[in-house]
């Protein structure tokens, strides 16, 4: 009977990190892997008010079931905060999602057919390509420097290939490698994706967290032909055990897009819909969020200090303006997961997640992605101490031994 | 642009009872035709206590990211339910799902490729159809009667048709027709399932309501070969507000749709199934369900009644030993859906819904299928006597007109 699941299973492949979360069980493993945020900074007792107040005063509704799109007070709460980030929408451009990732899945099922094409940043946000995989789509990749995508890299890919089916973007502080698209680049990628006439999938789930340099508008702000699919998140800002994300889109993608909603899962839970919409109306998210930029700002200068202070300087690293996550390079030839397997899980009792997962079509070996968020001060001190020590030690005998 | 969704969208259409749920909001309007439970029976004080219990003394992992295959102790408890309706399993053979709708969804996902053949039973339950639309399979139907799928019929379609994909029954209460399938037809299905190979998807929302006849069997306790998946729901037992859904299976199956689950939603809520499981350890949830039984037994008496008095006798309805739902089969040539926009809603005030949407294949026109769980006892005997009436008097105009 195996037989038949043989061509659809070769599809779902184990994500990188989910395989690496088995060590996070080890009390004396630090993990950077994850993309798990601080979870001190929960606001339990606000959030204990709001779903108390969600089930005693208003449980025949909250608990019952609801609309696929979402519970229409959120719909139009989160357009009104999309609005102050300039985006033109009203409630009927919002779609209420099961946590961003829910959004990748719905739009790979409506606009994917097996063998189109889709293009994406090099590297890119893993989840996106476990929850495009199903569909089977092509991938082309773009590579990125310190501005976010290569613009002219991405002209020329485009006249070579012709029609695309999307292009798929972390704009934002991008999962893996923290950086940020300029202003100058969106610019110029709306204008590609009006000239060669294809949908951009903008996927900002930190954009909320910048804690350093200007404000970038969203892609969206900059859309004028309908083109732009927005996704949002309660995850990185709130709590992910809530699964909480948004879509904002044309009105017409956002009724297809609801109809897959429906079939997907019928909706979202109508209670944390009730009760984040009740948080939202009850406290200032944004007092909330200043909270978040503090520490993730304090945590990230106290992992960049202790790389600088014992990484080798072969090593580089990107500097993130928000978000969770900073991206290394290491040395030409370094295989970063042959690294953690040998030295840095055993000797520096640390793991991140191996760059190659994040690359669409030819895995590069020497990145590491390493988060931030998790980890105590004194933790991320040292462990970025131990696997500096153990960078130096390893890297030291490559060398000698390439010398040899 | 649009042309570029033009063939997927064909596939995407709006559901009857989406449509319907529009009337909901005119008072003077008696509906019938949602899936609703009664919210009278949430137990709020309950849940409250629960929820406050899973965010203030357990916020960091409730609120945070969980395993996508769901929360450990929930899947063990389900797996101890299960047990105790002779489903040999573990907790490794439990996926927590957001409803049970995501399951249909998931197992489309896996198993459907497009062209696949699907059986079902005619009618079958409309989300399934759209849950697997997107797939694009075709379908085989197979007649129903007061004993579930017409097993004969089943085994010379077999005979005929060669290898399925997969068949998808919802054997207890089914949505729509109230119909239970015997332990008879049970035995024979798997019987057929194993000499012909196929995967059986038994979708069993309303199992636990029986509140008339003898306890049957799931499918899935009859399996030895690891072929079916059995969809649970706490949507109708607990509270559908909450999304939390099930599927068992092999463990080797549950592996797989575990990242498609991934792929999908990343995971269910931590929070709910914490909430949930805390529940499932505080409280007795059977003693719940029997409060459940005791209501829907006694609207269902209060509806057949009101039925009996007031229907002409041309009308036939099913006689549900569970779950929320009564099918009712009109004179042949009588339009539901005309004979509602027609008569029952401006006449009677009354909506069900139109049974047409739940066959695959070939519409029959004369069904309709109505709810008891929803309505108060005065507005149920309201309801049926306005809409006897009105049927009353349409069918003898029909009569009338034939004969002249």
């Amino acid at each position: 009977m195996n037989t038949r699941f043989a061509s659809r299973m070769a599809q779902v492949k184990p994500s990188a990190i989910r395989e690496l979360l088995q060590y996070g069980a080890d009390p004396s493993i630090i993990a950077f892997g994850g993309g798990y945020p601080d979870a001190s900074l929960f606001p339990i007792e606000q959030l204990n008010h709001v779903f108390e107040a969600s089930i005693l005063q208003n449980g025949s509704e909250s608990l019952q079931y609801g609309l696929s799109t979402g519970l229409p007070r959120l719909r139009a709460q989160i357009a009104d905060r999309m609005r102050g980030d300039n985006v033109e929408c009203s409630a009927n451009n919002v779609l209420i999602l099961q946590g961003g990732q829910q959004g990748l899945d719905l739009v790979g099922k409506l606009l994917i057919d097996k063998g189109d094409t889709i293009l994406t940043e090099d590297p890119t946000f893993l989840g996106a390509l476990i929850a495009f995989a199903p569909f089977e789509p092509k991938y082309i990749t773009v590579p990125m420097d310190e501005e976010g995508i290569q613009i002219d890299a991405l002209e020329r890919t485009l006249e070579a290939h012709g029609r695309i089916k999307f292009l798929y973007t972390v704009p934002d502080f991008q999962n893996p490698t923290g950086v940020t698209m300029t202003l100058a680049r969106r610019k110029r990628l709306i204008e590609l994706a009006n000239k060669y006439d294809f949908i951009i999938l903008e996927d900002s789930p930190y954009r909320e967290t910048r804690y350093e340099g200007e404000h970038v508008p969203p892609i969206k702000s900059l859309d004028t032909e309908g083109r732009v699919l927005f996704l949002g998140s309660f995850s990185k800002i709130l709590a992910p055990g809530l699964r909480l994300g948004w879509m904002v889109a044309s009105e017409e993608l956002i009724e297809q897009l609801g109809l897959l909603k429906l079939a997907a899962d019928t909706q979202t839970s109508t209670l944390n819909m009730s009760a984040v919409s009740l948080y939202l109306d009850t406290y200032s998210i944004d007092q909330h969020i200043e909270k978040i930029k503090t520490l993730y700002h304090h945590k990230r200068d106290v992992m960049l200090n202790a790389i600088k202070a014992s990484f080798p300087e072969e090593v580089i690293f990107t500097i993130p303006g928000g978000g969770m996550f900073t991206w290394l390079t290491l040395p030409e030839g370094v295989d970063s997961q042959r690294f953690m397997l040998d030295h840095a899980l055993p000797e520096a009792k640390v793991t991140y997640v191996p760059g190659a997962t994040f690359f669409p079509l030819a895995p590069r070996h020497n990145h590491a992605r390493i988060s931030f968020a998790t980890q105590s001060d004194d933790n991320i001190r040292k462990g970025m101490s131990a696997l500096g020590s153990c960078l130096k030690r390893s890297l030291q005998k490559t060398t000698v031994t390439s010398v040899i």
